[in-house]
C-alpha cells in the first residue's frame, strides 16, 4: 500500500509555533524531509526510528536537486512510507511546493497540505505592529521582493500595509518604487530578522530614513511591513 | 504582583491548528475571556480551576460591551491573575485587539501577544488553493468585505489574488466592483465556509457565475478567494 507525504507547516522561528496537528504527524513520521529549519527542536518531535531526509541547500554543500527531491517523496511514498515534507511557515505561502505536488499527483499518491503560521504575518506581530486596524490600516498585501520590476507597485502602495518577504537585497529599491507611486516618504517602515527566533532584530524607520539605518546589515531573512501600522510597538511584555 | 493578559490566536476551524505554546498558555491560565470559539474543546485545554468568561455575543444573550471586556481583562490582571484572551484566527488579523490593548497599557498592565493561524490563509488553503504560485499568482491581498465603499477597488483588483473576510453579504458587490475595475468576469473564486471544520464547505466559480451559485446559501463565516490560484483544487487526501 501507498504511504502517504504529508507537507507541514512549521511556522516561524521556534517550536512554539507549531499547530498541534503539525507536531502529531511530526511524532508518527517514518520519513521526515527538511531543509531550512526554523528551530533544531523540531527534530526532536520525530520518533528516533524515522529517517531524516536533509534536503537544503546550505553553505557549499551539495545539496538535492528540486527534482531529487520531488522523486524522493514520490519513492518513499512508493514504499508505503509515512512522510512529512516540513516547511518553514506556511507551505502555500512561498513555500514552493508545486513541483513537490504535480509529482505526487502525477505518481498517483495521496498527501495533504496542514496549514502553518506564516512569517508574512507573525513577523510584524511579533514585531508589535498588528496588521490590520480600525484606523491605521483595513487591508495589507503580501508580495515577495526579490524581484521589484515583476510587482505592481502603483498597485500595492495603494494598499494600507505592504508586507513584503525576501526583499533585503532589493530595500532601496522598494523604497524608491513607493515612494514614486505617490506613498510618503514619511511612510513608516519595521524590518523584522528572524521573528521569532531569540535573535530577533527590528529595525525601524520610515520610507526615507530606513536605508541609512539598516547600512550594513545583511538584511535576511526578514519581513518588512510598510505602511501607518509600522509605527505601532505593541507587545509590551 | 499584577497579573499579566495573552492575547492567543485560537487559529481558524479546529483544536488542531492552536500552536504548542496556545496550548502551554491555555494550560496554565487562571481566567480565560472568550467569545466565538472555533472549537469548544478548546475549553478543554484550561485547567478545572481555571475561571472562564464568555465574553461572546450570541443569539439573543446579554454579553458584555466591549468596555465592559477591557474593564474585566484590567480588573483579572490587577488581581494578579494570568489571564488568556482567547481570539479566533490572529489576534492581529482583523482581531480587534487594539481596546483591549489601550487598556492594559493605560493601567501600566503587561500583555503578550501570541499569533495563530488566520483564516485568511488557512481558509484557502484547507480548500485547496494555494495563495501564492509561481505563475498564476505571486502576490495577495487581504480585506475585510462588510463595507465595500471604503476599499480601493482599483488597487485590490490589480493584485494578483484577493482574500475577502466577511464578504458573505456584499459578494454582489464585490464582484461588480472586480469587474468594474477590469478584472475579468471569468476570474475564478472560491468561497469556503467554516473552514477547517467538518461542515467546512467549499463554492466555486467565477466573478460571473458565483452569485448564482451560493443563491439563499448563507454566507457567514466566510473567506473568499479570488484569482487565477482559485481554480485549483489540490489537498487529494
Amino acid at each position: 500500500m501507498a504511504g502517504k507525504v504529508y507537507f507541514v507547516g512549521a511556522g516561524p522561528g521556534s517550536t512554539d509555533y507549531l499547530t498541534l496537528r503539525g507536531r502529531d504527524l511530526l511524532a508518527t513520521a517514518e520519513v521526515l524531509a527538511y531543509d531550512a529549519l526554523a528551530d533544531d527542536r523540531l527534530l526532536d518531535f520525530v520518533p528516533p526510528t524515522c529517517q531524516r531526509l536533509d534536503v537544503g541547500k546550505r553553505g557549499g554543500r551539495v545539496s538535492p536537486s528540486q527534482a531529487e527531491i520531488d522523486r524522493l517523496l514520490v519513492e518513499y511514498c512508493g514504499r508505503g512510507k509515512r512522510v512529512v515534507r516540513l516547511k518553514g511557515g506556511d507551505p502555500f505561502v512561498f513555500g514552493r511546493c508545486t513541483s513537490e505536488i504535480a509529482a505526487l499527483e502525477a505518481a498517483g499518491y495521496a498527501y495533504e497540505v496542514v496549514p502553518g503560521i506564516s512569517a508574512a504575518l507573525a513577523a510584524p506581530l511579533l514585531a508589535g505592529i498588528p496588521l490590520t486596524d480600525a484606523t491605521l490600516g483595513r487591508t495589507f498585501a503580501v508580495a515577495s521582493g526579490h524581484d521589484p520590476d515583476s510587482l505592481d507597485w502603483e498597485a500595492l502602495g495603494r494598499i494600507d500595509t505592504l508586507i513584503i518577504l525576501m526583499g533585503g537585497r532589493n530595500l532601496e529599491t522598494i523604497c524608491d518604487r513607493l515612494v514614486r507611486c505617490g506613498r510618503s516618504p514619511q511612510t513608516p517602515i519595521a524590518i523584522v530578522k528572524w521573528a521569532g527566533r531569540p535573535e530577533q532584530t527590528v529595525w525601524r524607520g520610515t520610507l526615507e530614513t530606513i536605508v541609512d539605518r539598516v547600512a550594513g546589515e545583511k538584511l535576511s531573512p526578514t519581513v518588512m511591513a510598510i505602511g501607518e501600522v509600522a509605527k505601532l510597538n505593541l507587545l509590551v511584555s
